[in-house]
């Protein structure tokens, strides 16, 4: 292989609809000015978007849709033909269908064909872990140009009609701290002017003898839906683990990268709520970091989030810049990070 | 890298309970014993094992229980520990969960924590899916001891207490053409004595503008669960497309390898059923190619089966012998295959 490196050449992202304000959840709930204040000042999520209308719970867009859409502007923003993808891999929580994968129904939607194409199934960190993957298959040296997408929809776990006044807690903040979303780049052996080197993926499972801290649930045919919300959370564990987890996978990104400290200009931190972001960022407290998040205006849209930090940070990123990007997934207490530098 | 060269060290493979045969399925059914001579002679299944009770539709098995079973006998038939590893690469099409990925429940069940996990959402191509990805990123280099699994139940899309007489023909034939199952495998850089190598892997595409010919949906909290069963298979496009795909892969991956069609030995076809693996083997017709099919004793296992053609070659193969595999997904039309050699 004559350059085993993986150049960033774009990114693309797509949201559903209008964005949904703290006061607008809160007029949908019949709730008061307070329900608002308090997402804003607890969760630290203003605004989120749904595949779905959120008073009639009708589906406006599949995941397929948000996923073509983002992988479509991504691979515009390169400037290269759909045609020039050989791969295209994606990461998902909540597929359209079982099968066919999703990523096969965004294939066709890009108009592309006769290519390999993968599907992750993931929590928070299915996006790194398609990183992970695409970079790998290019530098194994078959593949030339990949196309990476994170995309989430809620839609098939939201039922309308709900009153926060008699969900469970976590429920209640289900409701408030998610949002949907797509989010693709485009990956590449060739450079191109002013591509930043994808330079290192780490994905790392750490969940042994753990108890899982997220689940989701889905039913088939032969199964009776249950009367309660089948996703579950043990936020304890989370606000325990993740933080903590977090500072770890930092620490170990800038080992395994041979990286000091202070060669680290930009972070990209876990988004799993703005609060939980500020108790990282916090814990961190590296001089001179510069951190890129948007779960505050975005919510937390899971497999789709990080493609919106790098949008905010590649136009950014001077001759020389660094950053470092990390995600937990407490399904099963997954630790994932990846560093991006401008040459 | 030293040794870019993919060797296969071991297979590992479960079936949940006792096979279940034509005459036990007719009665179940309260058929009569032409029902069971209809499904050995149309569908070309003659035992099936399932992951649940049938009288009474209890599951038995988890995914996550067959999937650690497999890799459980893969990894001892490697005389590896489990700590050897640093990769595992699961596919499946039916996830006991949509998070945690059962891929880390396995993981969980071998022992095994600090390592890379992924589980790929895929129909019949899946194994193949995962053996591509796990060999590639051997091939990149960061990873030594892989272990691929593919494992499917069927166990949510079944409900007890149903009347032949009143399924659709297609709900039928998936009552009595599938099973449950899970294989496994070790692949690895490094040789070990009469360990073949994992020549070539190829996924592709080929579903641009062809509706999907076979699907199935999943449900959450906010779905209703349909009358009718959420699979559905167009038949007559798969009894079309598939044999041809098949056939099309076969020679695509003689070309990719450079070898002459006399070069292979072995052929390892799809399993979609004894009747059509019949029809590709015959549309194929080359002199001297000795088969290697499960599916009469299996079903069709999704993404478990390719491991038990694999556990039915190796121990075949002489020095220089080579075989090649074929996989066809029709959901939205995937063909793969891979090649393996013994050194």
């Amino acid at each position: 292989m004559a350059d085993p490196r993986v150049h960033i050449r774009s990114i693309g992202t797509a949201l559903p609809g209008a964005p949904i304000d703290n006061a607008g959840l809160a007029r949908h709930f019949k709730m008061t000015a307070s329900f608002a204040q308090w997402i804003d000042t607890y969760v630290g999520t203003s605004f989120r978007h749904f595949a779905f209308d959120l008073d009639t719970g009708k589906r406006e867009y599949s995941l397929a849709e948000l996923g073509a859409e983002a992988g479509s502007r991504a691979i515009a923003n390169a400037g290269i033909e759909p045609g020039e993808l050989d791969l295209i891999v994606m990461a998902t929580w909540s597929p359209d269908q079982l099968i066919p994968a999703t990523v096969n129904i965004v294939a066709d939607r890009l108009g592309v064909n006769d290519l390999t194409t993968f599907q992750l199934q993931s929590g928070c960190t299915g996006a790194l872990q398609a990183l992970d993957v695409a970079s790998q298959l290019l530098i194994a040296g078959r593949h030339r140009t990949a196309l990476v997408i994170g995309a989430d929809t809620c839609f098939k776990h939201f039922r309308p009609g709900l009153d926060p006044r008699r969900m469970e807690p976590g429920h209640l903040v289900n409701t408030v701290l998610f949002g949907d979303g797509a989010g693709a780049a485009v990956l590449s052996r060739d450079p191109a002017p002013g591509a930043p080197l994808l330079r290192h993926v780490s994905v790392r499972l750490t969940g042994l003898n753990r108890a899982p801290g997220q689940s989701a649930d889905w039913f088939g045919w032969g199964d009776t839906l249950p009367d309660h919300l089948p996703i579950a959370e043990d936020y304890k564990a989370i606000e325990e683990a993740v933080p903590a987890m977090a500072v770890e996978m930092f620490h170990e990104l800038l080992e395994e990268l041979d990286w000091s400290v202070e060669d680290a200009d930009y972070l990209l931190p876990p988004q799993l709520s703005g609060q939980m972001t500020e108790r990282i960022t916090g814990l961190l407290d590296v001089a001179g970091l510069q951190e890129i998040s948007c779960v505050r205006e975005t919510g937390n849209m899971g497999n789709a989030l990080p493609f919106f930090q790098l949008e905010l940070l590649l136009p950014r990123m001077g001759a020389g810049d660094r950053a470092l990007g990390v995600a937990i997934e407490s399904s099963k207490w997954i630790k994932s990070g990846f560093a991006v530098e401008m040459p």
